[in-house]
């Protein structure tokens, strides 16, 4: 976060650009992150959309909601309630657009219970960081996993499936779509 | 390796089923290491038989050696020279189908040049552990990877991209294969 402003840092910036190229070209988050018209209309489009339309509150850690708070727009592209789980204590904050964000400071098991009470028959997506979704993970209350994979090693990597302490195998692959820039493997609960 | 016999430790043995279902079942996996005729004759398989008529020889690290030493057919699978990456000293190995293991001290830039030498115009395959791939990812000399990646956890996990310290993406997408037990990336150098 310290070298947010210095791109070129560790040459960050490119690594960041060729991670994220994917979801820079997709139709839907042009249009939902007010990048611009155009872009890709395919399957992952359709995956980005079909699961973002299907959720009704996020949840997500400290360092992630202060990255997006200087990244995103004004208009924060969630639209729906967004627990953050932090230390913090924090008013909570609403962006015009539908997103309010709610700083929770008792927990994960906490924070889904508020996501659960607010979401209706629609779905909760744990938005990340690894950690959070290692807290997740061990609940047992995860039922699909989106994972875009890029081949690009950015510095020494944040590691998704460690610190999981359920012996069991727990996932089956659902779907995998095959894009020039990363691949996207859906799993879903055995 | 203290646990080998017995399968049911920590359920290493379904859940090691589960990580090589994708294999057990091709066709040319089955005939390599006479476990039966039949499976499976499709695109996996063509990938599998592609790669592996291509190498010249093989290099390896001491426990993947050491594993295979137990698991392995008398006719062991490779039919080429495989260099094991090991401080034993040890005279050469040979086994019926034409592989032999010489054991190499004296580390893996020795390794690849004794491989480079009697590998014609044949390919090399660094076959792993992960620690002994790191090794010739850090000395830039890989072109390809080919990765099998099932949805298992497997104890801990080995991590395959850590301790590089290369700082550049190096590797772009050549091919996918979606199989329902692994999904198979094939990443080429930049």
């Amino acid at each position: 976060m310290e070298h947010w402003d210095n791109p070129e840092y560790k040459n960050w910036g490119a690594k960041w650009g060729a991670m994220m190229s994917w979801i820079m070209s997709q139709q839907y988050f042009r249009e939902n992150l007010q990048l611009g018209t155009g872009g890709e209309t395919g399957p992952v489009n359709d995956l980005l959309r079909g699961t973002t339309e299907r959720i009704g509150a996020n949840i997500m850690g400290k360092r992630m909601f202060e990255q997006g708070e200087r990244a995103w727009p004004e208009n924060a592209p969630f639209h729906t309630a967004v627990y953050v789980l932090t230390h913090e204590k924090r008013e909570p904050w609403s962006r015009p657009g539908g997103t309010t964000f709610y700083f929770i400071n008792d927990g994960p098991q906490h924070a889904l219970e508020m996501a659960r009470e607010s979401v209706g028959d629609r779905d909760i997506r744990i938005a990340g960081g690894a950690d959070v979704i290692q807290q997740y993970l061990n609940m047992g209350v995860i039922d699909e996993l989106e994972i875009a994979l890029a081949p690009v090693l950015f510095g020494e990597g944040r590691r998704l499936f460690e610190n999981i302490f359920r012996p069991e195998p727990q996932f089956r692959i659902d779907k995998v779509l095959d894009g020039p820039a990363a691949t996207h493997l859906r799993y879903v609960r055995q």
